[in-house]
């Protein structure tokens, strides 16, 4: 029996043990077989991360697949039915770390851009590859620096897929076309330590903070749009006192974190708190953290080929989402790009046991492979 | 020179290192000045609390001196100017741990009654004495159940002077005529763990705590009264959180205080906070604890006697106050008596090179005797 392409390269990938935010050569095996289809590779090393760009050279709109190759840890291998880096297949199912997220969708990507390309020239768009191996650890040295350093060189992406794994039960019955922005607030509120028999004498922070708690939760952010829910607040962290029942604390200590729509931007987010804090008078620090801006692709080519190559291998259109955490997109985005994430079914993805369907790989295979021709019968 | 009866006593007590619940046979001393004066004494030992009770055998109204031989600890003895158990005198001050609070009242109390009961007879009251073990320590096995034993045996108490260090800058310039209440709550506010960016699963009890807090922290409890300013509550500790900030907190933490006059109980502030908790429509358990409910003495015959007793020694009226923390006089006021606290500068009790100046001790013991003097002159 023969092994389809996509599962040979998926077992190839797999069987590197690349933790985050090791690469192990994957980037390797990948800028191989994209240069044997004359592109053009760069490995871009930031720090510890390993980083490929890869193109095809024209002066044509650009058209990325974007990924990563670095896996989550597999807690206790024990645990695992089959060693997480030896992939297994059983029942159907290709079982090891990494499977669905997301070296499965990358084998899939390149075995879909083979084809396409062994039957097509003359392409009226440029196919890129934007491959990363810090996508599951702090986010700095991969995809942001990588557009960084394409936005300098003026180097656009058009269209973008990632290839994360937005399935839920069966594979494209979910694309997400955004992701909601995340913006953390850590707020220290400083008050005068004293004792509980003279409050005369002190300033209690968490009184303080009483009328401005009150305003943030009952705050109404925005009220979403089509592709968003509302902008949430949520506060994770309260702390203050000295554990002693008759000393009032001098500081309170809160974190928080919004997510947002594309109907605000975190900068008017953060204005919209601090303007409610000197509202409300009281003695404040505070320390933002933007995570990512929210961002949307809405109808347009990008959107369209994607439905309709996943109806076309699958009988069904998918369901657009913006929900979950945020992904690469967000880097990806901000530069004018369309970006959606289309890739396997994500029930198992950072768990002991991760897999994935064969059947969806060699679907996904062929989705990607759809949009390829989608492209080329639009542009040419 | 000869040392004065009050000094030399003062010398003997403060030898012991009775750190608290220790007595080290303070009481023992005590008893036998007291039986040499033909009072009946009784030793009262509950687990490891030594108590007195000692009294003038007849059926007359009752006036008591009440205090404590227990001592708080010293911390490290060589930060002390003089060995703390060593009582030195210095410069006109008797410097040891316990020389304020109160072996000197102690001492004091003893030579007033023997100057009394030498110069008296046919007294028209009868004269007690309540001394505990445990007045620094947890409250439980001291004056406390001396109280209840006595309740039990329909023994009451008219009129009582606490020797507690009352006085602030010059011996006598304060008296204390009551204690606000203390009462503390521990609140435990219910709610669902979950991710911030799915609240719509979770139950935020940070949030659902707002509306409350914003209550509790403008809520008027009462306008005190001519003895205490308005009733206090002030949150000492708030926690939630599990550190992480991409998690909504399953339950918050909230510890509080109050510090009540008597135009409110114990019991009715704890409706008022159950009723608001109720009103808010919140899950919260609620950890009451009575720390001493709110006693004050007013205008009556030993208020009258201790400020004429006090001006006869010292040229000035004393001020009443009820500020500050508690005193056993919370287990002796609910009885009925009538209770004071009257005693030395409290500048440097708790505190390393803890003293007292020798001259106040002898004028303490003169207000004591004058005391004892007036209700001789009041009741006869
Ligand atoms: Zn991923
Ligand atoms: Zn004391």
């Amino acid at each position: 029996m023969t092994q389809h392409p996509t599962l040979r390269l998926a077992h190839e990938l797999l069987a590197r043990a690349s933790i985050t935010p090791a690469d192990e050569g994957c980037q390797t095996v990948i800028a191989e077989r994209l240069r044997a289809l004359g592109f053009s590779t760069e490995t871009m090393v930031f720090e510890d991360t390993t980083n490929l760009w890869a193109r095809t050279q024209s002066d044509k709109p650009v058209f990325c697949f974007a990924g990563h190759t670095d896996v989550v840890p597999t807690g206790d291998p024990l645990s695992w039915r089959f060693p997480p880096f030896q992939p297994t297949e059983h029942d159907g199912y290709l079982y090891a770390r990494g499977a669905a997220d997301m070296k499965g969708s990358l084998a899939a990507m390149i075995v879909a851009t083979e084809r396409f390309m062994a039957e097509h020239t003359a392409l009226p768009f440029d196919i890129a590859y934007l491959i990363t191996s810090d996508e599951e650890g702090p986010f700095i040295n991969g995809t942001k620096r990588v557009i960084e350093t394409l936005q300098q060189r003026q180097q656009n992406i058009d269209w973008c897929i990632v290839g994360e794994p937005s399935s839920t039960h069966t594979i494209g019955d979910i694309v997400k076309n955004g992701r909601r922005g995340s913006l953390s607030l850590s707020l220290t509120i400083i008050g005068q330590q004293g004792h509980v028999a003279y409050p005369h004498l002190a300033d209690n922070p968490v009184h303080r903070f009483a009328p401005l708690l009150q305003r943030l939760v009952s705050e109404h952010w925005d009220n979403g749009n089509a592709f968003f829910p509302a902008t949430t607040f949520q506060i994770s962290n309260i702390h203050a006192g000295t554990g002693a029942g008759n000393v009032i604390p001098g500081e309170l200590q809160v974190e928080a974190n919004f997510r947002f729509s594309t109907e605000v931007t975190a900068e008017q987010l953060q204005q919209r708190v601090e303007a409610l804090i000197a509202e409300a008078g009281i003695t404040a620090k505070c320390q933002w953290k933007l995570n990512g801006e929210a961002f949307v692709t809405e109808a347009g080519v990008l959107l369209d080929i994607v439905q309709q190559s996943i109806s076309h291998c699958t009988g069904q259109l998918p369901q657009l989402s913006t929900a979950g955490g945020t992904s690469d997109g967000r880097f990806i985005a901000p530069t004018g790009a369309q970006v959606v994430e289309l890739g396997p079914v994500n029930a198992t993805i950072h768990k002991v046991n991760e897999c994935v369907k064969i059947t969806d790989l060699i679907a996904l295979t062929d989705i990607y492979y759809q949009v390829l021709k989608g492209f080329y019968a639009q542009l040419r």
